[in-house]
């Protein structure tokens, strides 16, 4: 399912009606002392693997792997792209898959720091490429919330960066890259009533947090709460609801062709 | 309290630490039959100006009037800049303000389409200013949802682009403009339980919705529902939510300088 | 007359041939102790709304307020666009109207600190829409150089930047935003026989002139000479060289189309 | 005197408080049946290189050849640039010359088209370099255009684009390049009374005119009136006001410096 | 040895002075009917992968996977990025990494597309972090030319895209992502005798090739000859001599510092 | 032959499926104490114009005289391009070329410096003018590198940077430009085999050498071995390699329409 892996012939035979293609973004950022720099794109891209397994028209692209990650410069490691290197990227490989016909794309984030970048791709792109391919963008731990907060035991601030969920995950994932004895908590103090640092919250209000403001560690939650269980059962959650948008996304008609 | 009544020594006398600028942002785009082509505009302003009545530290800049309205194009008079340009014109106009020292500036948007702008925005110019000034950005029918939710009488889809909320408040603050015998209920089948056009309802997937795909007037909602004095409640229910955010606003710390 | 005041359908019933948009271009920049910051484009605007009141046929588009003042900078509250912002928004906006088959485009101009942006724009416009539209621009006070020289008691300087004209006319507009208590003439000497500050004359050589190093207080002439009755006068002139401009653009060729 | 030929230890020698550099600039484009592509380009140069010989501190810079030539596109021939691409040359050009630690920096333009960008270029790049150098730019034509009507024998009107002035100037300067069987005067209709096509007039309106529109032959004026005796008054005109106008600038205070 | 794999506070406690970064570069596209899409970006990262096992001061960097392939377009799959987009990613993350104080970082790309924007990379990137890193690029099959030659069966035009070399590099790699029954040898015609197709050699002229103009397949060379035993040998020789070259890159002053 | 001595009707009846036009590309920066700024400029375009002498069919186009020199610009009086700016001005002309039907079109390149851009835009503009021209570029000691080696006496590292090769080519055009008492050799160290300074050979690494830090005088290689004889034979050498590709090129498909 790994669209990388097909040759040229193989994907010139792929129906181009019902084939979805999923494109996996991340960072390569900081993710305190117990998680590695990629955290947020080897989830994204176990994802949608994930999902695209049960599914025989799905393919998933190679992830760009680099996101927006200003805003954890401050800790070392850290590799950002400007929004605008983002939306290039993105809209380059988009405008290419539709030049081949493809009709439905999703773009699949699984960090914070992407989703102005995102949102801007989402309907630029739906615009630039209107009555050739439906197009769409989301943040999975924004699609699947409440099947997180139902797994979750942290209070609110608990699963924010590198906290209860994104530790539980990769214990489940590759549990040879977690170092554990590192994971303590922390709950940031934002300053504001208005302001979250919970991802399965959101907030009217946007602003800039410079994380290194927030948290000494980087960390924004209760990794210790975490556990490979809780992360099976995360990880579950998450891709049986991407799963059950990519049937309805399937569906969507491809408006002014249609 | 509007900054272009003011003179250049009356602005330098301002103290930088209290004083808070707001930008109201809005659209020059079609808004059905019964709605006059400002209308987001006009709101946004109009609210800032409530708000800031009520401040003695509070002005309101111009408003630049035009937003990104591509997904509104099709409706005739309708005038869109594109997301660069809208981040372009707010991007010096924040600037120049943080340049004669002002420290805590809001965009307040009243405006859907502006909604990828904003977030960029937000998070640009605060990493931008890192060090000198919080800046933040808000869309007042998401500040005040709750608010909005508990005046109207419309069920979910009633509050959308030219509905029972907007109509309503344009019959409170200029009903001159208003053509009530044009007003007609339109209901959009987006097609998919994962997308809405309720303004006070938000979805967790981001896609490109062409305006005259799912309505032929342009409305979004019932407009039949609105009347002036519910416009009255509308405006106040948002201005007090606008006034609450702006005294917390106001004691935000200004990072990497306090 | 209002473009932002019509509905969509309102503007969909709009003769194409003879229909004129006027864009008013202005700034929100110093203008000395004793006008506000938003002279310019208020009088751009008043002047448009004038000329537009004198013809059927002619609207008027929300002014994008903001203009290039990098020169004032120096002076407290001065907000700035770089050209190329200048550039994108006028662009916009003006794209946006010739896709609705507007075909005669006027941009106002009140500022001399956009001239530069306005030439490019005149041009570049005109050859992107070329076969569509005509679109066109001018400064007024370089439109009605001689009348304005008519009414005029100030010497060759006397009437620049905040001075004898600027005042006059927003005593005549809105006169509770003037204050001559601290209206005091400034002649700037610019160092060179061959630069002026006088908004009637114009110069060969062009160059960036800082207004900070040319006047203490950002007045350029004197404002000591104006009167509320002299606005009326100017202001009567210039509307009056408008509508006889405007006389002559409506009954140019669309070439390329015609 | 040509920079070009200098070396570098001979640059660094030069006083930077006195020594004026000329960068010429024009155009590769249609002059009608009888003259040469690179007719403006050769002019403004032949005019820095006379001016900087009554100078022993001024040196004249390589052309870069190319203007902004939109408007004689559909003239065979004619090689365009873009006036953003006009702007970045000229902005890296004199931008080395400033980090050399020149201080005296003037463009000397001889093509109507340029001028938007060379209006842009003076105010930005005087803006940018503030502090550090004087930077300005002239029109020849418009410089010495009362030198020029006094040499004239043409209406109004007939020196225009390949006119008598251009056509005289070039037989002085390259007779074997002047076809004089082929000049044929044309005297262009602009539609509009607002509207001049002679080199020496101005106009208060700024728009698209697309050559070919109004002259079959690309010639704006009349070139039967010209001649080689004719020609060497006009140089000599205006490189006796160039050179008065150097006298000017050599004096003129670096600002935000001295 | 994977930087992804990383966490922060390990990555803060390398020695700057002896780090070296390497960032893989590859495409996304048509590598003929035998072999994936991801051929070239594999290749490079198993190639640094396999360098950095070698020495314990070497990291390899996630790579962008995407190239530039605008030559491939016309065969289905090949997903491109423009020149600009594939620079501000590589300068985005090479900036990033500089910003945390690493100073050796090398380029290392496996697609002959991309080769025009790596020229320009290391050029444009050496300047910019001139003082504070060391930065290079290269081909690993320019670097390697001779060593791949040494082991080729093929002819000159064997050794293309797709052929021989790369052929057996990826039996060696993945040999059940090759289909060696679709292999087919192509000796493209160039047409011209200055233009070759061959990885090995290179040519003094530069020009754009369409390769669906060139080559049915897409294929460039002779994968027949291909065989895994080879593909190990290839890939040794490769490895070794980019090592070789890390031997000496480890000891570039870092000018402008040191 | 020159381009810009034609006039617009000469060239519409130039036959576009023959004419070939040249465009000489170099530099304005340091060659040493002996040579002229703008020697690499003055190299290219006289070899365009040898070589265009022997083919009538022939033209060679103004060169826009800069280059990208930013390695040289601690050297007093070098005036650099930035990359972009180097590739915007190509593209326009070889762009409004094309407009004219031309289709065979050759960048002449005379500068190191330029290469990086150069490879850019040899397959940007080759792929943007798809179907109705080629378009090829050459650096001239790339192309003649045997033919240079055959004539010179130096050692590797003696014909770099205002070497024996470029001294001798000018004292053979421009005798009177060149000091040979001041030219002093120097054989740069660049601490590393991988890199190279000898314009006949070339390096698979890529970087950023700036030239300050390899030589004193800004000379790399061996001026004193200089001759105008040996110039004459230089340059018969390479206008004989660039007449030869010529007859190639002459011939060369237009992929895509032919």
């Amino acid at each position: 399912m790994r669209y990388e892996h097909l040759t040229s012939p193989a994907i010139a035979t792929l129906d181009r009606d019902s084939t979805i293609l999923l494109l996996p973004l991340g960072a390569v950022e900081q993710h305190g002392p117990h998680l590695p720099l990629g955290t947020d794109t080897m989830i994204a891209k176990a994802i949608c693997d994930a999902a695209a397994e049960q599914r025989s028209d799905t393919f998933v692209l190679p992830p760009p792997w680099y996101g927006v990650s200003e805003h954890h410069m401050r800790f070392s490691g850290t590799l950002t792209l400007s929004v605008d290197t983002m939306r290039a990227i993105v809209s380059d490989v988009v405008g290419s898959a539709v030049a081949h016909g493809f009709r439905r794309i999703l773009m699949v984030n699984g960090h914070g720091g992407n989703r102005p970048a995102l949102d801007v791709l989402a309907t630029t792109l739906g615009k630039t490429h209107y009555g050739r391919a439906s197009i769409a963008g989301l943040t999975y731990f924004q699609l699947a919330a409440k099947q997180i907060d139902a797994v979750r035991d942290s209070r609110p601030g608990g699963t924010g960066h590198a906290g209860e969920m994104e530790t539980s995950v990769l214990l489940h994932l590759t549990p040879d890259l977690v170092s554990m004895d590192e994971a303590k908590a922390v709950y940031p103090d934002t300053g504001s009533p208005y302001l979250t640092t919970d991802l399965t919250r959101s907030s009217p209000i946007r602003t800039y947090n410079d994380f290194a403001d927030l948290s000494a560690s980087g960390v924004f939650g209760d990794p210790e709460l975490a556990s490979a269980d809780k992360g099976e059962r995360f990880f579950s959650a998450i891709v049986e609801e991407l799963t059950r948008f990519l049937e309805d996304f399937a569906k969507w008609p491809i408006r002014g062709r249609d």
